[in-house]
C-alpha cells in the first residue's frame, strides 16, 4: 500500500507553521497558496509547491484547507471540485459558520469526496507548538483514518458529525470572549475599590478564577498592550456566528448576546487590537475609570 | 525572643483543615468555635481548645478569624475586643463585604489593635492541601509580619490596604460565577446545535478556553451533579457583594449585573445546589432544552 498523497492548501500565518509540521509527519506535502510566494517559501523537506489549485488536488486522497474565512473556503472548494478523485476526503480547519461547512459536506458529497471540519483554538504559538486544539465533525471511521495525521499538528477530538467542529469552535470563542470581558471588569472593580489590580491578578492565580487568559490576557490589560494577537474582528466574526448558531438551534444565551454587544462596540474603532480590547470596551461606558496608567499599545 | 500566642477562631468545613495546618508549622496554637465540640475534637499536637472567646484571645499576639460572615465575625469581634492585647493583630480569612472589613479595621484600631482581611479561594480541598489563594489586604509591615504563618495555609499575596482582600475575593467570585455561567451556555449550544457536549469539552481542553473550572464544573454539568462543593446561596451573597463594591466603586460592570441576575433565579429554589446549577438558571430561560439524560443530583 502507497503512502497516501496530501495536499494543503492556505499557506498564512496559521497555514505555514501547521503545513510544516505535517510534511515533517508524512513522507511528502504538496502545498497551494493563492499568492503562490507563501507556498514556494517552504518548499523543500518533503515539500513541494503548485502554483495551479487543480495541479495541486488532482490525485490527492486528502485535501486540508486553512483559508481566511467560509467564503473563501466555498470559492476554493469550487474551483478545485473538478480536480478532485473520487473518494478523497477534505478537511477544512478554517474557522467557518456550521451552516457553511454543512454545505461544503453537501457539495463534495455530490463528487463523491468525502468533508471534515477540523477547526483549531491555540494561535499560531499552539500552530509551531502543534498543541493546537482540533475540534473535529465528520464520520467515525474518516476520524479515525486521519487522526495519526492531525495528531501532527495538536490535539484532535471528534465532537459529532460534519458542522459539529465549527459548534466546538464557536463554544470555544464564547468562553474565551466572555472571560476576556469578565476579566476586565474585575481589574476595573479591583481598581476603583481601591486595591492594586496587578497585585489581584497575581493572588487569583492557582484559585478557581485561574485560567490562561487571566494569565495571558490579563497581563495584556494591566500592560493596556492591544497589540495583537486574536483581532477584535476575528472575535466579533465568532461571536455573530455564536448567535446565529443558537438562533437556528433555538436556544437563547444572554450572555453570549451581552458579550457580542460589546466587543461590537470597539469592532469599528479597534478591529485589529488585540481582543484583550475588552477593556476597552468597558471603558468606554465607565468614562471616569481608565485601569492603570500605561500608554495604549494599538496597532 | 518567645514565639507569637496564636489563636484561631471558628473551626467549620474551611477552618478546620486551615487551623491543622497552621498548628503543624508552629509551636502552639489556641482555638475556639461557638460550637466548643469541634474545637475539642482537633485538640492535641500543638492544639489547646477554649470554650471561652476571652480565655482564647487574652494575650494573644496574633488572631485570626474564619467565620460564616461578616455578621458572625462583627459579633465575635466586638465580643472579643475587651479581651486583646493593645499591639495585637487580628487577620480575619473570612468572606465579608469591603465595608465591612473597614469597619473591623476601624473598630479595631480603636483598642490598638492591628488588622487585615485575607479571604481565601480554593474551598476544603485547597485548605487540606494547603494550597489556598490568600488575598491579603492591610499594612506592609503587618503583611511581612505574618506572610510566613499564612504560607502554612496556601500562598498568600498583599493585594493592598485593610478592605482590599475583600475586593479581590469578589473579582474571584465575578469570575469565577461569570465563567460557571459562559460554561452553561457552551454546553448548551454544543448539544442544541448537533454536536456531543462532553466531546466539546474535551475538545476544548488545552485550548484558551480551558480553565480548572471547565474541567471541575464543566464535568459536574454533563453528570448533572449539583451536590456541593461551593453553593448558590454563598455565590450569589458574594455576587450581591461585587454589586455593592462596584457602586461604592461608581463603576458599571454590565456582565456582573446579568450573572447576579442568574444566580438570583435559582437561589431561592436551589440555594444550597453546587454553583454549577448556573446551568439550571439558563434551562429555566430555554424551557426546551436539556443538557444530556443523567438524572438530576440536587442536595
Amino acid at each position: 500500500m502507497t503512502s497516501p498523497v496530501i495536499t494543503f492548501l492556505g499557506i498564512g500565518l496559521m497555514g505555514k507553521p501547521m503545513a510544516t509540521r505535517l510534511a515533517a509527519s508524512c513522507q511528502s506535502l504538496r502545498v497551494w497558496n493563492r499568492t503562490f510566494a507563501k507556498a514556494q517559501a517552504i518548499t523543500g523537506d518533503g515539500i513541494s509547491a503548485h502554483a495551479d489549485l487543480g495541479d495541486a488536488v488532482a490525485g490527492a486522497d486528502i485535501v486540508i484547507s486553512m483559508l481566511e474565512d467560509g467564503n473563501i473556503v466555498g470559492q476554493v472548494i469550487t474551483a478545485a471540485q473538478a480536480h478532485l478523485a473520487a473518494g478523497a476526503l477534505w478537511i477544512d480547519m478554517s474557522s467557518t459558520q456550521q451552516a457553511e461547512a454543512l454545505q461544503f459536506h453537501q457539495q463534495l458529497a455530490g463528487v463523491a469526496v468525502r468533508f471534515m471540519d477540523a477547526p483549531v483554538s491555540g494561535g499560531v504559538l499552539g500552530a509551531e507548538a502543534a498543541t493546537l486544539a482540533i475540534m473535529a465533525g465528520g464520520a467515525q471511521a474518516d476520524f479515525e483514518q486521519v487522526a495519526p495525521l492531525l495528531s501532527a499538528m495538536g490535539r484532535p477530538t471528534l465532537v459529532g458529525p460534519a458542522g459539529s467542529g465549527q459548534v466546538a469552535k464557536l463554544c470555544n470563542q464564547l468562553i474565551v470572549g466572555g472571560t476576556l470581558d469578565l476579566i476586565a471588569e474585575a481589574l476595573l472593580l479591583a481598581q476603583a475599590a481601591g486595591a492594586d489590580p496587578a497585585a489581584v491578578r497575581t493572588a487569583l492565580r492557582g484559585g478557581f478564577a485561574e485560567s490562561r487568559l487571566l494569565e495571558v490576557h490579563g497581563q495584556r490589560m494591566l500592560d493596556r498592550n492591544f497589540l495583537p494577537g486574536g483581532q477584535v474582528k476575528s472575535q466579533l466574526k465568532d461571536l455573530h456566528n455564536v448567535l446565529a448558531a443558537a438562533a437556528g438551534a433555538g436556544v437563547a444565551l444572554p450572555l453570549a448576546a451581552l458579550v457580542t454587544e460589546h466587543y461590537a462596540s470597539i469592532g469599528e474603532r479597534y478591529p485589529a487590537a488585540d481582543q484583550s480590547a475588552a477593556l476597552l470596551a468597558l471603558e468606554q461606558v465607565n468614562p471616569g475609570h481608565r485601569l492603570g496608567s500605561a500608554p495604549d499599545r494599538l496597532p
